[in-house]
């Protein structure tokens, strides 16, 4: 029996994306709540004990602290069996996706999403730069899952995860209306959130939040 | 014997990488010149023929054409059972670097390298945000390969190839005289530079060129 422990903060996409791939794969984790807000990961002692690269989150797997969610994800999909796709041109995909997402759809989301609702004074230039590309990018998707099930296919994997992480919280925190704006985008979230075991972020990692600023 | 036909434009670093992994390989390929300065990626026939998603580069292995860098390098890697690590830690560090390189290195220097050299009057305040990215990064990997020689040990992997594939332009393009700013980094390009084979983008991939607009 594999122990987990997840270190998060609420806010963090990538973190929901472990603690959802965890859940749905019928295992437990300790939940260990970091003042992200507070500047913990940017200690010296934060840096030593848990992660030296200052990231959210980690995932400690009996004792041995991995960070990297992309990463992360593949190799709980290959030990649970579970949404890793099957045979070599699916699995590439489901590769292909998740590095697109991670340099792309989430990376741009997280930047925008951060910036808007968490930071005070943000740059207006550049949150316009964040959400063009994010526009972008969603225009991309919703193209994509109007033609098949989920990203890969026919069933979900890890690709979906990743890429719905920062899809799933609220609108006001986004600035993204996703029902309204992108339909496709906002079925293919529906057919996600059915699946058995599913549970939205702040249910999963709960704790104190980050303060407002939109 | 693999046939591959690689469609890029010369200031493509991901499209480098590529040429550079089969050179390493030992693989020849045949260049496919792209106009991407004259907008064909945005074009509906080339959309239709090429890549519906309009990105650079592709490669067709046997007529089939893939896209998105870092899966194809894991690809050629498994395929030559040359770069790719061994072990299962060492694989999961490469993999590690390899996504922490497309959302962050390679994905900021690509985007700030492009607007700064090649985009007539960019925005300085993205200019800025962009920049002030790419000297964290550089940063960690200044700290990195200064404690060993290659990023996930004592051996290349495509993590370097991937690693190194925005930072080997010249300094005017890229606005970073690394050997006199980053004297670790510089160490380790030269270390991958001395690898047998290796050759430049603009060797690799020759053609015209983009205007210049710093």
């Amino acid at each position: 029996m594999t122990t987990y422990r997840l270190h998060y903060f609420p806010e963090s996409g990538n973190s929901f994306k472990l603690a959802l791939m965890l859940t749905l794969c019928g295992q437990t984790f300790e939940p260990v709540w970091t003042d992200f807000g507070g500047g913990v990961t940017r200690t010296a002692s934060w840096r030593a004990n848990v992660n030296p690269m200052g990231e959210i989150p980690v995932l400690e797997v009996d004792g041995v602290r991995l960070t990297q969610t992309g990463p992360i994800l593949l190799r709980l999909a290959d030990q649970y069996g579970r949404f890793g796709g099957a045979g070599e041109a699916e699995r590439f995909e489901v590769l292909r996706w998740l590095f697109w997402d991670n340099q792309k759809l989430s990376g741009f989301m997280a930047m925008y999403r951060y910036r808007r609702a968490f930071t005070p004074g943000p740059d207006p230039q550049v949150l316009a730069f964040l959400r063009g590309r994010v526009d972008d990018f969603l225009g991309i998707v919703e193209a994509e899952v109007g033609r098949r099930p989920f990203i890969a296919g026919d069933r979900p994997t890890v690709a979906d995860l990743s890429m719905s992480g920062y899809l799933v919280f609220p609108p006001d925190e986004s600035g993204y209306d996703l029902a309204a704006r992108y339909p496709g985008v906002h079925a293919w979230l529906q057919r996600l959130a059915g699946l058995p075991g599913w549970k939205g972020p702040y249910d999963l990692l709960p704790g104190k939040r980050l303060p407002r600023y939109a």
